[in-house]
């Protein structure tokens, strides 16, 4: 719902005017608003996103609260589970307690009783997966409750919800889930967003794009 | 944004479902959903409105922080200003401190000097307007800022602002200001409302006003 | 934050009064404000919980937009790790998709190759958990980031959380968590937040556990 | 509610630590807050501030949705008026149509028929408060309902309201409501709110002046 345009008329309102399209000169109004805060003008665009992602990205997603969600709910369906099995691993970085750093992992040592074997990281979890997939179905056929049987699913599942935010909560999104502090797959998302939101409201995210660099 | 199909869509993406149209069984989900306050679904539905109102209300109205409001500064601009002037106006309530009650009062004293004169009461406020905006017109011409000179504009001056809000957020603001307790000239606003969201979520405003007669 | 005496006198500030002591008669003033959703005098009261919890119990409650989090981050941290296992499983309702019924499940078939045998659910979840906690801490020991590493871990794993929140949504939390529709697990944080908080504003939760009985 | 301890304890809980007195060390980790824009932790201090100020200001503040208010009501009284008469006016700015400058206007031409007079502009600010207060008077004795007869005081008219918010929140007003472009008005009880805050938190707000001096 709403444009660039929305953005600027909203603003305008202060001023008594409006204006039927967006003219080269309202780009300097977007960039005061931006450097200046003033939040409200774009909160009158909004986006309604159908996201699919694991849990662990759910997670941290829905840490921001100015969303609207609605989620899939594993207490009404056990149907249509899959999970994410990365195609590779990263190491974890040594100076910063929080990142991952871009060297990768192929194989790891798997103890199996007294035997230990090579094995690739993706093959085990994607193997582990499968495993507590069964035994949860088996959970379920033998009557164990969806909402119960499910703790034992692993965060690598996804999940599905939609999500409705407004422009300024999304910039707000994007800044902090695009950063190099943010975990790799929670950027994938970010980007994907960025992508979307800029087809439809390409002067704020021109002009927010520079303000960043130039921060 | 929306209609009462996305309400539906937003609640069934708990069971992993979709649908096309609204079904006319999809009410006794809308019905539940309503019920048991499940709000989310309703959040993916937003409106914008473009509202004219006098000072008292607005400020009753943005009590309301779930909105998004954007709204005319009289810091910026002097111009475009015009007055609220009821056709009547009503008693004080003796029984609640809060109200007025139906019965009218035309006519007052007016006391200038020595001399009392009786008045109706729509004429005293219209004079007291013109009064007031010819001293504010006077205090800008000889350059005092707006931000200031604005100070001796009466409440009844109009003010204009984009509003914008979720569905759910809109049903608790109708039942707030379409009540009995609400001030009359508020009331007008959130019938005005009532009929225009509707129009756009029939289903949704049929059965929350059923619900509400059964309270 | 605050008590019941702050809940009266935010309210009565609309009439330009404050009392010292809570009054016997102020209940009266509860009960319209909670009858009436006067929503804002009951958010000067605040209050803030360190909550352990599942993160399957974790998900539902953070779906409450209102409260301020901060929770563990397993970027973080791959210490303190450790997993909530029920003592009894309950089985699924048939008439009532979300829900399960007090009748419980005490052992199930565990396929092993071609052998099946009978195991307690409680020791399946137990030896299940113990065993991606081991997988969990081969991957961290030999290098891989603990942002992904985590994802092998289920949704019984505890999880701990600051969450922060006013007294009016503290109530809508409990109203909807502290009901038959909500999981059982749920239920008894609810159970014990609500004893919580009638030790410090005793006359609001009395007034308004009588409210709920007569809706 | 809480102080500098409350925020790193807050922040801590995501590396499962905890401590029990505030170190040097942890405003590194304030800073690292706040530059990150990392707000959750920051949303466990909580303030509540009984203030009195005139309308104009009020409309300002309270555009801050993520505040809580309780505020007298005109509906409900029409005792303890009074209004905010300033010393001094400021002029209108030329090149900034929001602003005014520090070039004050002691006496304003005040034409009464065919008349005009010099005239302080505070003596005629308050000889129309107080004209507007008698003639408000006259309309309640006379038994026009509070609700209406409101409507012509003007915007000068004091107000009081409790407000409610937590520190995160505080620090996004004091940094738009003590800015330049501020009215000079709210920037005065900006300033004096950045006082109170400073003596309870006082390593957050001298870490926070630090970081607007150097963006």
């Amino acid at each position: 719902m709403g444009n660039d345009l929305s953005v600027v008329n909203a603003a305008r309102v202060s001023l008594n005017r409006n204006s039927e399209t967006f003219q080269d000169q309202d780009e300097k109004l977007i960039k005061y608003l931006l450097t200046k805060k003033h939040t409200s003008p774009f909160e009158h665009v909004v986006f309604t996103f159908l996201v699919k992602t694991p849990l662990f990205i759910r997670s941290q997603w829905m840490r921001h609260r100015m969303w609207s969600y609605n989620e899939i709910s594993r207490r009404y369906t056990s149907e249509n589970i899959d999970f994410y099995i990365p195609e590779s691993f990263r190491k974890q970085a040594d100076n910063n307690r929080q990142a991952s750093i871009d060297e990768e992992i192929d194989n790891i040592n798997i103890r199996d009783g007294f035997i230990s074997h090579s094995k690739s990281v993706k093959n085990h979890i994607s193997d582990t997966s499968i495993y507590l997939f069964e035994s949860y179905k088996n959970l379920i056929e033998q009557g164990v409750s969806r909402e119960q049987a499910r703790m034992i699913l692993p965060q690598n599942m996804y999940t599905s919800f939609y999500g409705t935010v407004d422009l300024w909560n999304l910039l707000h999104f994007l800044e902090l889930r695009n950063d190099s502090h943010a975990q790799y797959e929670m950027r994938l998302y970010a980007q994907a967003i960025e992508k979307i939101v800029e087809s439809i409201v390409p002067s704020t995210i021109k002009i927010w794009k520079k303000l960043k660099l130039t921060q």
